[in-house]
């Protein structure tokens, strides 16, 4: 396989545009595999799907130490630190001696069909070696899953020890449980429920318009030239409000002025008035997402979003849950505002079995499923993590 | 004073552009008074200020009747129905009969400074007659509050009986108690705190953003060519979102799609799935607002309400409000996740007194302070308006 794979810089975008090596797999460093056509939910197809992957330990003879763990909207494949210096964002739940004890498990950790951190997505080539952009197709969870299972082939793993992911990530997880019974013995799922809700579709609904209404965005025909990084800034802007909790927020900057800036003054009109510091906060926060992510894969991964539904076409959430057979560990973030805790117990209540929903106590709000995810570390590794 | 005044459309724009008459005032029909030149708290000035305002009922012999209702961001004069057909925003409160009866007291409703509804705003023409578009200045709920009290003035009403408001209406209100503690004898705070927080700064901004990061905005020189109606559009639905509670946003669409409309079904991209009904929903706020409202004054309105800070360079909330004469009364919706009813409860406690916070019980959000207030019309016979 490694025939196959690309070595990348970690955590990078720039891993897509790897040369093909025979070098050996190192921890937390980007490969790259082929998976073929895809045939997609929504209709469409695309002709040759990659998906990009890092990796950290080994797989045992058996192939039953296997752990995929799932990204966020703009997560990447870099959740451990690994090989590099580039710190992990789940490095409190992964790595040698954590609860994901990379010296016992094999894990892998995919970027998400249609994401811009090495796998097939808007800004890659086409067969004709045209970025897709506009043409890049609808692309749903259920659609990244059935790649990522194509992986697990590639990586020679029947059956996954444990899948797991916060937010969207955790859709993914839910998804394998309910698309691969056989294939997963441990479902995780945080921060996330059952489906995306009206609240959740319209939150998403104004972060499109945000891109989409950027002239620059050109329909998502913008490569080559300018980016719109008005409307992606926009987008993020909105999206990292319902990441943090009105607590975190007022807390944090309240009503001060940046720096020496004074929002109240302004002779020559408000546009040229000082800043409040939780703007100030906001626009850093939209120049870095900018700085490191495709507006196209926001659009494709934030549609994927909205389509997650376990229960469409499945006779409902406890009907597409019956025949999991993964032992669920769910968890929810008391202050989220996004995925509310009630959506996790909802979808606690259509899973076969007692399940209890582990929460995760934080006044930051959705983002605790990443800042304190070592909350959940103790329990993980009494009920998933026992090796 | 009707030499000065100019009848208009009840709650219409065109007030504006009414003819001067001596026409008898009607109830609920829009006047214009000029109030003068105004010197603003963010530096710069207004020359010349007009505020358009309806009323309702007579001022009696001592002027001790007088109840002046604010309206909230994008409302308008327009609170009872009262000589026209249309119905107004606050019907269940106002007009003969109701709580604010007003076969008893003289009520009057002026459109705030900045607005679109008659009163002296972005869209205006200087007096140079071009419109002010970008020059605006940058106006404060103060600014407003101080008009009003000329308008008073100019009424004959010396000490409103009450002052009240919903959201942003009753940030200005509050104003009026510790700007003017001898010309207020009750006041009225719906659904508001005493001053904006970090997260409604935070959505105010992205709502400012998506109109002036909008090409068609042109820094605010739109008018005589193309609206930015993008812009305005996706503002409306940021706030929208804000002004329903996620219950109610799921209870009514959850994931349905719009009519025949099927959101998973695009072969040719996700920009041409079907809509999700919230969407369509959604859309249709845009629309509404759009086609009723100007986009600077949106601008305007939303930089004043980020200004809103009772204790700004007084010490605090507690020390400016200590001279407030009023009786107060407040309330929140206790569903409502833009203005948590915790910030009107710590406005309570700043309040000389003990002050009771009312709760409205609804399900739909923040709005609840339009759709629901019916609910407190007893308590306000019982403690305000007692005729």
């Amino acid at each position: 396989m490694t025939l196959l794979d690309r070595p990348g810089v970690p955590g990078s975008a720039a891993a897509r545009r790897g040369e093909r090596t025979t070098a050996p797999r190192q921890d937390g460093v980007v490969l790259t595999a082929g998976v073929g056509a895809l045939q997609l939910e929504a209709g469409g197809a695309l002709p040759e799907v990659e998906l990009s992957y890092e990796t950290w330990g080994t797989l045992d003879a058996d192939a039953s130490n296997a752990v995929l763990i799932q990204h966020a909207l703009t997560g990447d494949t870099h959740v451990a630190q690994g090989h590099g210096a580039e710190p992990g964002w789940w490095d409190a739940l992964v790595g040698p001696g954590k609860p994901v004890d990379t010296e016992k498990y094999f894990v892998v950790a995919a970027n998400m069909l249609g994401g811009c951190y090495g796998s097939t997505g808007p800004s890659s080539l086409d067969p004709e070696g045209v970025p897709w952009g506009s043409r890049f197709p609808f692309v749903t969870i259920r659609d990244s899953v059935r790649a990522e299972a194509r992986l697990a082939d590639r990586l020679g793993v029947r059956r996954w020890h444990a899948v797991l992911g916060g937010s969207m990530g955790g859709a993914r997880a839910l998804e394998w449980a309910a698309m691969y019974p056989d294939r997963v013995r441990h479902c995780v799922v945080v921060a996330i429920g059952g489906y995306s809700t009206a609240e959740q579709i319209a939150l998403a609904q104004a972060q499109l318009l945000a891109i989409r209404q950027d002239p620059a965005y050109r329909g998502g025909d913008y490569y080559g030239g300018p980016e719109p990084v008005a409307g992606l800034g926009l987008a993020r802007r909105i999206a990292h409000i319902s990441y943090r909790s009105e607590a975190e927020l007022n807390f944090r900057f309240g009503r001060r002025g940046q720096g020496a800036e004074n929002p109240l003054e302004a002779p020559g009109g408000a546009a040229e008035r000082g800043r409040y510091q939780v703007e100030s906060y906001l626009d850093h926060q939209a120049d870095k997402l900018v700085g490191r992510f495709d507006a196209n894969s926001y659009v494709a991964l934030t549609e994927a979003l909205m389509s997650h539904d376990v229960g469409r076409g499945r006779g409902g959430m406890q009907r597409a849950l019956a025949g999991a057979r993964a032992e669920f560990f769910l968890a929810s973030v008391n202050s989220d505002r996004l995925y509310f805790p009630e959506q996790s117990d909802e979808l606690a209540r259509a899973l076969p079995g007692e399940v209890p929903v582990h929460s995760i106590d934080a006044k930051i709000g959705h983002d605790g499923f990443l800042t304190e995810i070592g909350q959940l570390g103790a329990e993980l590794r009494r009920r998933v993590f026992t090796l």
